[in-house]
């Protein structure tokens, strides 16, 4: 059956509660609302949620804000500084944190290169406490970051390189950061989402497989994600959504017509978008003309929630001013 | 009403033809197949194909091949040789030829940035030909170019521009290459037009109003565009027309929900596809996931037929060996 | 005999004052102190001092501070005001300003494209101006920006593109950006020199030969530099120097040797330098290795001191926040 | 003492030549010559040699011809199979090889990005053999490749990283591609060196400390590096030396002057040049201007080799054709 492809929990729940107009049983909600923006926090509790959402045990954040789509600096910090308090949260208070940041997504491709941009601005700090020989301070973090590349170009499981450095640097957590995909265009560029549950198979636009969580790297795993894209397939899923409801409000209630267009079974809707997609050979993305300031945009912005949030002694005024 | 966006004048003949299954009057095509290659030559004649058409009087030539997206290297030299032949034809037989490329688009938005790529790899010679006081020579022709940039970034049509050049530097032929939009993916980076009816406003991904031809710079303008994306919208509009034709399937012909289908304006078609892509505030674009790399190969295919159309003394053997 | 290249017109006065021990007549030299900043102001006023300093009538302001290294974004701050406010005075007090902004220099060469780097972040208006059928607004100026390359990859004197642009766009006044050449290192990447005398041939690492300036364009040119490397040949120069000082410190005044070292001719400094750079065939630069940052960091600076002088109703908090 | 940077064994080995007169003992020496080509072979065999020339015991290659700088695509093509020829020899008739390609270096430095480039452009296979599950091929060896940034990006050795991945991926041997310094500007992107010690600490332009070699990774390291770079403290020791040498040739044999300069020492020259690169705080280097356009050839040339060295099935025409 055709899957509406989503790398965020909010929407999967959101899927179910259309359809179903019950909250999914395992899955816990809350929403916070400020002026421009929406956090939503959805955790999923128990196995049978899982299954249902297609999406792990774990607290998946999203932060929405429609507005970041203008280049308001006020909002981007305020921003980056909601993403640092959740951040906060996740990674709980340890005191000499070390961490590993992870850059996921492929350089080349625009819209995937959000993770190894927003990487290679964090302030990275453990080969300094090498040097002096540390192994701790009151105001940074020993922090690493590696943006490894996509499996078609190293020809090796993302996870796999993870896992080695992780052995050898021992860090208590990873940071992930990876482009997502939406269900919906008004979400793109405009939501941020963090989750304790790592990231699963298939995330992302690029290609990889083996998830990064704490069951395959032995430490926790934090994802902080952003949908950059839609699938061509979700557009024409919605288009064909449309066109039945518009047929629908045209025919009475009850009409033979009208049954009909009710019976249509999710397999004739799949037909119908793969015969629309073939000859795009599905290898096609949906994505807003902008994109290539949109990504350096929201690259800064979570790299300071990142440095606010990891480093102790750095806030606001630091990232705009002395890191960059 | 909506208008299918293309600036292929091919599928423009297209559309037209499907409709009323004749050609249209006043428009001349033959086509030329080749093993991987099909050309396509369609003539514009007359005032009244020009207002059916959307496209003004004059020649336009496609090269396609759905090959071209197999990174095969001996299609491309083919691909470059059969551009020159044809934008040799079109430019015609001048001794001492003295021509400007022009790089249409935006660099920074990638699929958009075809033309100045491609402009990036012409043989320019103009300077030297200054610098040793020469006016004529047996290999090369006085070749120079520029990328003005989209009117967005730099405030002024990118007609002014050019026409500013024109007037200082004389050449006989303004070329100017340009990325294009299609109505079809299977015809985004797998088409080459050639026209010499200059670029009409609105084309491209870009925002170039003023028409880049004759009229407007005094000497010849040779367009040689690509697709290399399709509007978001034509791939709703596609989606819209297969539901349809999908339902027709389903019901009895005659029947009063089947006229009511064959009865569908194109109004209400247009106000479905302003209902769906309403949320995507319309600056969305569909493009192949690989569209970086398309791009650099589409750009020194290009050039390379630039460079063996105008300049004499120079073959496939050179471009491919010291040029570039 | 060797010409010591610099593009800096207090270091033409700084080598006349070091030899001669006294001002060059003709021209005025006064300096304003801040903390971290000194501004030279150095004022070419008759044709004998045009010939002795190589540099043509005219205003030269410098804006110099070794802190612009660290990245200290209060201080890149405090330079674009001060920029902003010594670019203001060179203006002049127009109304409805109508300004072209240029940026010179390669792209592809990293410490070449400052011009064009600082151009991509100008505020640029005039299509909107031309959009919205005004000729005048509280708030903006009126402002184009073209970079037009360099002429080794257009074939056309950069000033016939410009002055093309000019006849059809009527600006009162061009600002030119472009990347310098110093004699001194430490100036590299801490110096801003502003000119009202245009841009002289052969300056900046580029090729661009035939001058920018009123006579050729017929409207005013400000041209901003900032060095960005030093000639090989000056390197092997202060090396030579400091050699011959070093053996004349060991040796006895009035002694034969030292008298020889004394007597030693530029020619033979000039042959010296010759022979130690012939391998190098000359076309070698020497440069900081963070070459990449610092020229995106210099770019930003000059951008947002352009945009605050020239638009009115622009200030320090409105380049910070929302613009870029 | 003054130490001349170099990272070319063929240097050191010339350095100790040029003042001895002698070969080192313990080192053996042979050169082929070609027509635009010379092959030199160094291999430091004992350990008193390895602490005369600072290289550790092993075979170094250099491939050199200045003609690399024209742009002769003839030429890059037999240095690419040369380099396949020395390249292969060096891993041994290895059946279903296994190795892991590693670029070293800063992307972000043009002179440095090297190693980043050139992998980018090697044939990646291993994930195909672990997709269609198979542990040879006749065409191809399953070849994977990463290039993991420089410590001050990642505050992590690079030793450190690439050993996780060796004891996770378990290659049969590690060939690693840096940016090197030279003390010649003619050897400047016109020399190619393979060794197999691995890579010593300190070598290239960025900071990479700890030995990639056999003792560290567990494999055997293959290094192919290519000069980017002079150190201008080699510049400055140039032109010193040529400066004592015309004064030399100035004065009289025997006389107490030109004793003086016989007996100028090392640390009195070593003086000079920090006295002269002071002010450029040694973070400098000596680099020619088209320093961006030579990398990505020579990235293709070294990539070109690797495939053709490593793939039992590729040879020229495939490296031209098909991949890249």
């Amino acid at each position: 059956m055709f899957q509406v492809r989503t790398d965020l929990a909010m929407e999967a729940r959101e899927l179910y509660h259309e359809e179903k107009q019950i909250e999914i049983p395992g899955v816990a909600v809350d929403q916070d609302f400020f002026k421009d923006v929406t956090i939503t926090r959805v955790e999923v509790l128990e196995k049978e949620a899982e299954a249902i959402m297609g999406k792990p045990i774990g607290k998946y954040i999203t932060i929405e804000s429609s507005a970041l789509r203008r280049s308001d600096a006020d909002l981007r910090d305020e921003i980056s500084q909601l993403l640092a308090k959740e951040l906060r949260a996740l990674v709980g208070p340890e005191k000499n944190l070390k961490a590993l940041v992870v850059g996921l997504g492929n350089w080349n491709v625009t819209p995937d290169a959000l993770g190894p941009k927003a990487v290679s601005k964090v302030f990275v700090t453990r080969h300094l406490f090498q040097f002096y020989n540390k192994d701790q301070d009151d105001d940074l973090a020993e922090i690493s970051a590696v943006s490894p590349g996509v499996m078609g170009l190293t020809g090796i499981e993302t996870t796999e390189i993870i896992k080695g450095i992780v052995e050898r640097t021992k860090p208590h957590v990873v940071v992930a950061i990876d482009a997502l995909a939406s269900r919906k265009m008004e979400r793109v560029n405009t939501t941020i989402q963090l989750s304790n549950a790592g990231i699963s198979p298939g995330s992302g636009i690029g290609n990889k497989r083996k998830a990064l969580n704490q069951e395959n790297l032995g430490v926790p795993v934090i994802a902080i994600g952003v949908p950059t894209v839609v699938d061509a397939a979700t557009l024409t899923n919605d288009t064909i959504k449309m066109v039945i409801e518009a047929f629908a409000r045209q025919t009475s209630k009850g009409s033979q017509f009208y049954n009909m267009l009710m019976d249509l079974k999710d397999e004739e809707k799949y037909a119908l978008i793969r015969e629309v997609l073939e000859p795009y050979n599905a290898n096609v993305m949906v994505t807003p003309k902008e994109v290539d300031e949109v990504i350096s945009t929201l690259s800064q912005i979570i790299a300071n929630g990142i440095n606010i949030a990891l480093h102790p002694g750095i806030d606001l005024k630091d990232v705009n001013r002395y890191i960059q």
